[in-house]
């Protein structure tokens, strides 16, 4: 066709030349006879101006909005009070002398520029209006720009993008696999992959040294919120690194994404052993455009008469005290609230002492002495009207939980000291005891290697093994996990071996891997970072919903397409399966 | 780590400077008590001298072939006679100082750089190995090349890249689609992708103007010899645009992969419509690097009293002959070999004359007047020493679609006179007759847009209805199919409705499309290529497995991975679903 520009580029700078634009009628009105519409494409918008003189006038009546038009016409200045300073092409308009509707368009369920205030359930239905938006198109542009810079510089830094299966075998998290019957070997199936972690492990196996992957992964998650059945990672693996050669290469990495952006990151980020993220943060993935730390306070009470105290100290538990700033003007209800919020995530009970004129206020305060409470107050530095919340337990890891579920409600009401606030959370545990199951389970990833010299201690006393697993942390959010990975057989089938996995289990389940460890496979480490979060953060959106093209439902199912359907007996057939009814 | 250097970059350049590389050991050799060691990384191979003082001797000592070793060491000349011309790092040699294993490998089943000669099974199963001979490690590196350079060209030519869904609805080539159950909705599945089709249509009906994807494709064809499940296609939509928007789109793209490779491409390509692709060269995928052509000779046999060719021209046929160059000289069997093939692309028999000193032989020379045969001669513009092939058939494209045939087989003889040979074949019909299903259906895409004149004709004439679909031939492959596509729903309800789908049954199948083409959906048009077929010629491969990573083998089967298998009985079960016994 012969457009000659978008319709967001037609400036001053245009003034007296013929254009030709292509795009749909963003609105229309009728002014003393004379027509203004709004045509609108990707770029923005242009005024149109026809006048009752010209042969297609009438066409140009019959207009209605999301009609797709062609016009010509010449650009001019318009008049004085007409201008839009707050549009890009707001001091032009184009005189038509030609216009042609290319398609026309039934009356739709709601207008373009209100989308996003319209019930995401209709939103996701019609998504083809949605996506007019102009937010949502920046939203997926700003997806692009991502992509392309992401692919840009780990292409600069020698990695070579591999693309792995998607029918594959079902993994280790065997349980939320997606699974695909086989047409032409009946009664076996394909499963989607969670991750290509063994896959670009095997790459490196393969002397591939450097590889990355913008790769869809798949997961049949129970329903929550923000998750998808698919989303993207920005999967890496690198061969004969370090964790902070894994680290540098993340970190330029992020700074050539927030370029596109607009935004200037420092590097290198902070690097927070996950202790020390417990004990200041009570999170491993702390928000830290915050400085509010929980603090612990076990030893000023160690000689507390207060029971609950008491009784936690003695079995060896923590105490922790955090500051509610302006919290004395906290009414009951909300303390009660927070109360149930510690409830929520471990606590069995929280103690609050309102700083009010030097005293202190609180059902507890009657059991301590003024200096447990005046050394409390000096520790988390609270001033007169804040409150100040003390959480005990016998674990400490859960009341170092609940004290930063509270630090994560008390920070929505400071003001951020910085705009992006990452960190490195390192020195993680390899293993966690599971109870119930009477075994160890990677605290991360079943593949992450030991920290050498804590091997020896690998049977003796698991839960002291130190790995080489971080993660990547930002504004609260964790946008990726990494390590450096086992590279020997022997030393990856003790650490299965310790989740129950025997070894014939081991070599069903990681066949392909443990194969490729023992063939030569260099020490190599690697990270995937989520492409959808990273998106949703840079463009400023609380759901990766907002970023995703064509996303699902959070009950997976998508009202454009309709999906997943019911389908014909015929094609089970095919397949050689059938529905069990419930 | 401190590798300083890949392996294939140790030059004379660095002579005198101390280096760290990592690498495999690809062979080994004692020479008077001093070790040489070949140490290949992805980059090439670097030799390292171990002299029997050092420390570490015992330790070189016993390395075998695929050990990861780390070694540090001074470069410098190799002695005069030890020098290799043909190896970048031919001249020099790394004069070890300190050497580290850092894995062993078993002995293994092949050896690295003999694994192209392996069994494709054995090598498919030992992927990892395969993968480190430096062939696969260059059609990785090109194909990444490829895809970086597509991204790129498309990227600065406004197109954006836009994620579409793997997890959809089954489509309407449904037969072949890949179902997935829904474990949280059961009775219910997901189908995956034969193509973006719909959505990408979606997108340009969103207003994304310009869209491309890397995309995966999925089929579950039967078994064809160099078919995968899974291919990757650069997908690509574009709105407001004709045919040679898009053909000038994609020649840019073109020229832009082939740059990868160092090869220079002439563009345009020349435009060959269906009809005179089939009349010169009896195939729509014409291998042009030959300049060969079937010759329609009908007119010559106008009075002919060969039985065969009289009645075939009585019924409207046509007769078509072939050069056969120096084919004089063809035995019996060799003749009757490409009568048979004649035969197995639908011929009746086949006619032969054997130019020989200036008279015809063959078992039909006598049922010929000379004039004809001169005549038919002049055409085929065959020479003394040539055999002409002449075929008929009462269906005109049977018989050029069984000379076209020949012709594939003939060329293979003949010098090509051009290396990369492009062509767009342009002008489809709209649709095609199913006799036994007695229906129309689309010759190539249900969504291709009839010449907009030919429409009054849709349901009185279907077959005369002409098309906006085109096809991007390479060297005699299909590399690409596309089209400008129906914008207006009435006209695809009505295009399919010839196909056998009721309104109810259209928007059972195409749903979101028909609703999105009355919703203002934009003129738009594309095409994908596929980028397997592309990269294994560019690498001078014949089979699309040379440049995937981890291909399935024509059963659909991984080797590697042991992939599709049966699952846990609970796995099925959580899905509502059972497999069904034969």
């Amino acid at each position: 066709m012969k457009r000659t520009n978008y319709c967001g580029d037609i400036t001053a700078a245009l003034l007296g030349t013929k254009q030709t634009l292509c795009g749909w009628v963003n609105s229309y009105r009728n002014h003393g006879g004379v027509l203004f519409i709004d045509v609108r494409d990707r770029s923005g918008i242009c005024q149109v101006v026809v006048e009752p003189s010209r042969p297609f006038f009438d066409i140009a009546y019959g207009l209605r909005n999301e009609y797709v038009i062609e016009v010509t016409g010449t650009v001019q200045r318009r008049i004085e009070g007409a201008v839009n300073p707050n549009m890009k092409t707001g001091e032009i308009e184009v005189v038509a002398e030609d216009l042609k509707v290319l398609n026309t368009s039934i009356p739709l369920p709601f207008d373009v520029d209100k989308s996003r205030g319209v019930a995401e359930e209709i939103r996701l239905k019609y998504r083809y209006l949605d996506l007019r938006n102009p937010k949502m198109f920046a939203n997926l542009y700003l997806r692009h720009r991502i992509a392309q810079a992401a692919r840009r510089y780990l292409d600069a830094n020698g990695f070579i993008e591999v693309e792995t299966p998607v029918l594959t075998r079902s993994t280790p998290e065997g349980a939320r696999d997606y699974l695909v019957p086989s047409r032409v070997h009946h009664g076996e199936f394909y499963a989607l992959p969670q991750s290509p972690q063994m896959f670009k492990q095997t790459l490196m196996a393969s002397g591939i040294d450097r590889y990355f992957q913008l790769a869809r992964c798949f997961r049949d998650e129970d329903l929550r919120a923000d998750r998808q059945p698919e989303h993207t990672q920005i999967d890496m693996e690198m061969s004969f690194v370090t964790i902070d050669d894994i680290h540098e290469i993340v970190e330029g990495l992020m700074k050539e994404i927030f370029k596109t952006a607009g935004k200037d990151l420092q590097t290198p980020f902070i690097k927070l052993p996950f202790d020390e993220a417990m004990d200041r943060f009570g999170s491993d993935k702390p928000d830290l455009r915050y400085s509010l730390e929980i603090k612990n306070v076990s030893s000023i009470f160690a000689n507390t008469g207060f029971k609950v105290f008491k009784d936690v100290l003695a079995a060896n538990g923590s105490i922790y005290a955090l500051r509610g700033e302006k919290g004395a003007a906290y009414s009951r209800g909300h303390l009660d609230k927070l109360t149930e919020l510690a409830k929520k995530n471990g606590a069995k009970g929280l103690v609050w002492l309102k700083v009010k004129g030097g005293a202190f206020e609180g059902p507890s305060a009657k059991f301590f002495t003024p200096e447990e409470m005046k050394a409390v107050l000096n520790v988390v530095q609270a001033q007169d009207g804040d409150v100040i919340l003390i959480g005990s337990d016998v674990n400490k890891r859960t009341c170092q939980s609940f004290m930063g579920a509270l630090r994560k409600e008390l920070v929505k009401e400071l003001p951020a000291q910085k705009e992006w606030a990452f960190a490195w959370i390192t020195n993680f545990p390899l293993l966690e005891y599971i109870p119930e199951e009477d075994r160890w389970d990677a605290a991360h990833n079943p593949f992450t290697a030991a920290v050498e010299e804590d091997l020896p201690n690998l049977e003796k006393d698991p839960g002291s093994v130190r790995s080489y697993q971080f993660d990547l942390v930002l504004n609260g959010n964790e946008l990726a996990s990494g390590s450096v990975r086992n590279c020997r057989r022997e030393v990856q089938e003790r650490i299965l071996a310790l989740m129950k996995h025997s070894k014939e289990d081991a070599a069903i389940r990681f066949g392909m891997l443990l194969n490729a460890l023992e063939a030569g496979a260099p020490p190599h480490g690697g990270i995937g970072l989520g492409l959808d979060r990273i998106t949703a953060l840079l463009a400023g959106e609380e759901s990766i919903r907002e970023v995703i093209a064509f996303p699902k439902t959070a009950q997976a199912v998508c009202p454009l397409t309709e999906s997943p359907n019911k389908v014909d007996e015929n094609q089970l057939k095919e397949l050689g399966i059938a529905i069990v009814k419930e």
